[in-house]
């Protein structure tokens, strides 16, 4: 069978039937779909074409996994705990920063190096709200378009704009997929927007925040605590006119990592002057990385760090449908909605109202 | 009826009755109680003497809403709701640092020199684990001596080391029922412990954050983000040899304080230096503070803070009971904790563990 490499288009209309033809690959649209009721979905070989590094298969699991259908839903848990021991083998990266600070140039710079250098590089995108950002499917595409067409990479734009928590998880499980097809770097990429670095920094080992030269100004749009967040601070666009501005802007980042507690014990938290134009910093990048999985990995925390990450992502699903389910229910809406407008007014203190909803 | 100044021992023992004898305020033994079915809780009377700032009618309140026996609960409730419309005059103010930062001789200076200005001063803690900060109710009141024995001041130590979901719900209600009995300024202190800032930032207009000199070193100690919770930054003991250290200190905080997203819009957050013992810094501190309440109220950012923090304590309190009543579940806890294990073992994924738990 023919290596499928580079873009993943024709795998975004295949949903509707996952089981294909001889090859369980084949692109079936829905009117051709015949459903069987006796017809098994083929686990095994879907995972073994996406173990094979098959990227039309890759890309159906994750439509698979990102598909709201229930059906789906449960053969995509099955496909992840056939994969399940084939996940966790690469090192996983965290992006963020505010608009404009060039993240998709950087991750197409980053990336393009990483796969010259023989690594499989797989970019995934958690954007909870594409309009706000400016980010879309076909704005990455055309954004990443020369990583999309290396043979060594594999560019995941965010599905659409939807609920962070849909997003998320879906994004976690893709992560585990594309460990499952032998990716060694992934690439996570958010924007500054609610809590998706949050949500990310929980799901990667290195956390990287792109700012712009002129520190102060530029922090002041992003999200409270998010320096804190990072492993490492790229001061990009440094290039031109703009390099002392940024090795001085780096020199201020530095000074300020002093003062904050590091965001992974044992790692001095530092900061680099890239130009993904010039290509300048992009190696420097990566050592950083590296030192950090090696420095990391020699303590106990890298593990103790992704275990501790499992068991959260479980606690957070629990309270998450608890919620969930508590406040869709019209009735209990609707008795919050009135005790609220009580409380504020006034007439019942809060516990009054806690009490009056579970009664 | 005597004025009761300063101290509250004697209401700390009189829970088991609250009604009390003629006057509903007498020191009632547990044994001398006497129940009957009929005996009506003397609500009106309480609440009365609570607005005419009797202390031990405060302290009976006080435990009242702190006791966890339901018909005490029912009655503290009660009480609440007829005093809510004496409530939200005062200043809020929230006070916190690491341990050894100085927080209670902070409090006895800055609180006492309040009551001499003829401010009405109440101090609460929120302390989530008394062991670990060395704080006690003996140590609380033997480090704010002074205060403790001031007219105008009302000092109430934490109960107990206790879960902080409890302690931190009792204190926004204690909160409540000192501005009820008139007190102008409420100063809440927390350490910082877990959650216990986040919570008290919550529930505060003005949040303070006390430091040492030393900056740098001494904030790897204290949790991430605290420094954008604040208002206002105290660089304490700057006193003797250390004043020069104090000022630069400050200098340092002003500059990291820029680069950081402003605690409350419209208020660029600043830092002072204090001494507690040669009681200088201690009259720019409220200087800082009534400018804070001029520049917050002139924009309608400080009503709306507050409506906003009690739909938060609302919301939070269903979250906290749909959690706890889930995982106070004997059989959740047991599926939970097997479900874990076999997730971190990689045998089910975490969205199969969260199907199977809700089955």
């Amino acid at each position: 069978m023919k290596e499928q490499k580079g873009t993943e288009e024709s795998a975004l209309f295949v949903m509707d039937g996952v089981k294909g033809g001889h090859d369980g690959l084949s692109k079936i649209s829905p009117k051709k779909f015949r459903k069987k009721k006796d017809d098994k979905f083929d686990l095994q070989k879907l995972a073994a074409d996406i173990r094979s590094g098959n990227r039309i298969a890759l890309s159906r699991a994750i439509t698979l996994v990102e598909s709201s259908n229930s059906e789906h839903k449960e053969q995509a848990q099955k496909l992840l705990q056939e994969l399940l021991p084939y996940t966790g083998n690469s090192i996983r990266i965290g992006i963020t920063g505010v608009p404009g600070a060039g993240k998709s140039t950087f991750i197409e710079s980053f990336g393009t190096m990483l796969c010259d250098k023989g690594k499989k590089v797989a970019v995934l995108a958690i954007d909870p709200s594409s309009t706000l950002s400016g980010g879309s499917i076909l704005g990455d595409k055309t954004r990443m378009e020369k990583l999309s067409r290396t043979s060594n990479a594999f560019v995941r734009p965010s599905p659409s704009a939807g609920t962070l928590g849909g997003v998320h998880k879906k994004t976690r499980e893709t992560m585990l997929l594309c460990e499952a097809a032998g990716f060694d770097v992934i690439l996570i990429e958010t924007v500054g927007v609610g809590q998706s670095e949050t949500y990310v920094r929980g799901m990667v080992d290195f956390f990287l925040l792109l700012v712009l030269t002129g520190a102060g100004d530029e922090l002041q749009g992003m999200k409270k605590g998010i320096m804190e967040l990072a492993d490492g601070i790229i001061v990009h666009k440094s290039d031109g006119d703009n390099v002392n501005r940024a090795r001085k802007t780096v020199r201020e980042y530095k000074q300020i990592l002093h003062f904050l507690q590091p965001a992974t014990p044992g790692w001095m938290s530092t900061s680099l002057a890239v130009s993904s134009i010039a290509k300048t910093g992009l190696k420097e990048t990566w050592e950083m990385i590296c030192k950090f999985e090696e420095t990391v990995k020699s303590s106990s925390f890298w593990d103790l760090r992704r275990s501790q990450q499992t068991k959260d992502w479980f606690h957070n699903m629990i309270t998450d449908h608890l919620i969930e389910s508590f406040y869709n229910n019209k009735d209990n809406k609707n008795l919050i909605n009135d005790l609220e407008k009580s409380i504020l007014h006034g007439d019942i203190t809060v516990t009054q109202g806690v009490k009056r909803l579970f009664e």
